[in-house]
C-alpha cells in the first residue's frame, strides 16, 4: 500500500496492509466483493480513511446523479429505470440507496431492494443500500465515500437515491453532480411545502405517475415556481415519467444529461466540485469532533456526567456546553 | 440581568442588559410579544445563550410532547385538535412546527399556518413555525431551546410537531419527553420503510384518517412490529383517529397522557430527561465546533482553500480534513 507506513517487525500491521491492498486492488479491477467491502468499511463510524485515501486519485471520472424526493414518489423505481436505460446506451452503474430515516433498525430500504431484483443480475450494475448507523451527519459523508469507492471501480454513472426531503437527504444528494428532484401529483399539502425547499437543489425537475390525476397541474406549479426564483444559467427542465410502464424515462435521461453537458461548458464544473468538497470536507471535520469529545472530554466533564448535571436542572445546557467545549478544545 | 457583568462606562451594553431584561421579564409574564421575540433570538445560528440560561431556571414545568410522522399524515391538524382538547381541559398550549425540510427559502409551514387560525386568536395558545435557517443541526438545538422560552413562559403543555420523518425529524422531536407517531392508511411502499425507522421513537402511535381504507391492515402491521420489538415497561398504544371530524383525539390525548404518568411513576423520566439534555449538549458542541471552525480556520488552511484543493485532486478529503482539524484544534 502506498502510503503506508513500513514496519518489519508487526506481522499484524503487514496481515492489515496486505488486506487493504487487496480490497483496493479489487475496487480498482472492478470486482464486486471488494466493492462491497469497500462500501461497508466506509460505513462504519470514522469511515475507513486508508481505503478512501488510496482510491480518490482514481476517482472523478463517473458522472454522479443524485435523485431525491418525498416518500410514495416512485423514486426507487424510476432509478431502476433510468439505470436499464443508461445500460441499453452501454453504460455501467453503481446505484447508493441512501435511507436517512432508519437510523435505529440499521435496515435497508427492502420495497426497493425487491423490484431492483430485475437489475440485480446485471454485473455492469451494483446497487448499494445504507441507513444511518452511526451519527449524525455520518451518513452523508459515508455516501460521498461509497461515490468514492463505485467511482474508482470504474462505473460510468453513480446513482443516489435518497428516500425523503429533509435536511438530511440534501446533504445527501449533494454528493451529486446533477439533481433531479421526482415529486407525484396528490401527496396532500405537507408537500407544498417540501416542493419550496428542494426548489433550489433541483437541476431537473421529474413529475412521476404523471397518469394521475393533477399531473398537469403540479407541472404548472414547478413552472411557475421556477419562473420566480432567481435565473441561473440554467432552468431546469420539468419531465413527465411514468416509471413502471418506462414513459418518459429516456426524456428524464436527456435532461440529466444536458445538465451534465451545460456544467462542463462553463466554469459551473469546478465551482460545484468545490461546493460538493466544502460540504464534504464539513461532514468529515464534524464527524471527527465527535470523536475527539468522545476520546478527550475529561471524565469529570464527561457528556453523560454534563447531561445528568442539566438534566437535574444544576446546570444550564449552554453553561454545561461552553466548559465541555473549553475542556475538549483546551482553550 | 442576574450574571451579566456590571460596566458603568458602557451605555451600549446597559442597553442590552437592558432590553435582555424586558425579553427575559416578558417572557417569564407570559406575554406574547416577548415571547415571540425570545423565540426569533433563539433561532439564530448560536442562540441565545444569554436569554436561555436565564430562562432555565424557570424551565422543567411543561408537559412536552412531540409529533412527528410522514408528510401527508395530517399531523397539523391533529395537532390543532390535540391544542383544542388540552384548552378544553383548561391547559394552556405552545405549539412549535418545525420544517427541516425548508433549508433554504426560511419558508414555514403555511398550509399549516392557515389552519392553525382556529386558534390563533385564543391566547391561551401559542403557534410558532420554525425552519432551518443556519447549519444543519442547528435546527434541533433552536428547537430545544424555544420549547424553554415556552415552558419559561408558563405554558402546561408545549407542543412540538415535525414535518417529514428522517433523521432530523427524529433530533427534533427528541426534545420531547413523549413521542406521538402518526401514520396514514395508502402512502405506499415507501412508508413501509419508514415505519421501521420510527418505530423505536414512538411512545404512542397514531393512525391518523382512520376512516380510509387501509387503517386497519396498518394498525395491525404497527401491532404486529410492536409485538417483534424488544419489550419495555411500556407498550406504545395505537390510537385511531379522524381528525377533521375530531374522532380518537380524547383518545390519543389519554394515551399521550398514559405515557407522562409511566414516565412519571418509575425511574425512567430522569433517565429520559438526561437522553434529552445529552442531545441537546450534543447539538450544542456541534454548532460551537462549526462557529470555532469558522473562526479559527488559518487562512491558508480555511475551508474554502481546502476545499478547492479537493475539487481539483490536489488533495483527497480525508487527508485534508485532518490537517484542517489539526489546525483548529492547535494539536
Amino acid at each position: 500500500m502506498s502510503g503506508a507506513p513500513e514496519d518489519e517487525g508487526s506481522g499484524l500491521l503487514s496481515t492489515l496492509n496486505s488486506k487493504l491492498s487487496t480490497v483496493v486492488e479489487g475496487v480498482l479491477a472492478g470486482r464486486a466483493r471488494e466493492i462491497g467491502r469497500a462500501i461497508s468499511a466506509v460505513e462504519r463510524d470514522g469511515g475507513a480513511p486508508e481505503i478512501s485515501r488510496a482510491l480518490f486519485p482514481r476517482t472523478g471520472r463517473a458522472r454522479v446523479l443524485g435523485i431525491t424526493g418525498p416518500p410514495g414518489a416512485g423514486k426507487s423505481m424510476l432509478a431502476l429505470r433510468l439505470a436499464q436505460a443508461l445500460r441499453r446506451r452501454g453504460k455501467t452503474v453503481g446505484i447508493v440507496a441512501v435511507d436517512p430515516s432508519s437510523p435505529f433498525t440499521g435496515g435497508a430500504i427492502l420495497g426497493d431492494r425487491i423490484r431492483m431484483a430485475e437489475i440485480y443480475t446485471d454485473p455492469g450494475v451494483f446497487i448499494r443500500s445504507m441507513a444511518t448507523r452511526g451519527a449524525l451527519g455520518g451518513l452523508a459523508r459515508a455516501t460521498s465515500d461509497a461515490v468514492d469507492v463505485l467511482d474508482a471501480a470504474g462505473f460510468d454513472v453513480v446513482l443516489i437515491e435518497t428516500v425523503g426531503v429533509g435536511q438530511d437527504e440534501v446533504d445527501i444528494v449533494k454528493a451529486a453532480e446533477t439533481i433531479a428532484v421526482v415529486l407525484v401529483p396528490g401527496l396532500g399539502d405537507d408537500i407544498q411545502a417540501i416542493k419550496a425547499g428542494i426548489l433550489e437543489i433541483g437541476d431537473v425537475f421529474i413529475v412521476n405517475k404523471a397518469d394521475r390525476e393533477g399531473a398537469d397541474r403540479l407541472a404548472a406549479e414547478l413552472s411557475m415556481m421556477l419562473d420566480l426564483s432567481p435565473a441561473h444559467g440554467w432552468r431546469p427542465p420539468i419531465v413527465r415519467t411514468v416509471a413502471p410502464r418506462n414513459e418518459g424515462v429516456e426524456e428524464a435521461l436527456a435532461a440529466l444529461e444536458s445538465h451534465g453537458e451545460y456544467l462542463a461548458s462553463g466554469g459551473e464544473a469546478l465551482e460545484r466540485r468545490r461546493r460538493r468538497a466544502r460540504a464534504r470536507l464539513e461532514a468529515l471535520l464534524d464527524e471527527r469532533f465527535r470523536r475527539h469529545v468522545r476520546e478527550h472530554a475529561p471524565e469529570a466533564e464527561g457528556l453523560n456526567e454534563a447531561a445528568l448535571r442539566v438534566a437535574s436542572g444544576r446546570d444550564d445546557p449552554y453553561s454545561a456546553a461552553e466548559r465541555l467545549f473549553s475542556a475538549v478544545i483546551g482553550t
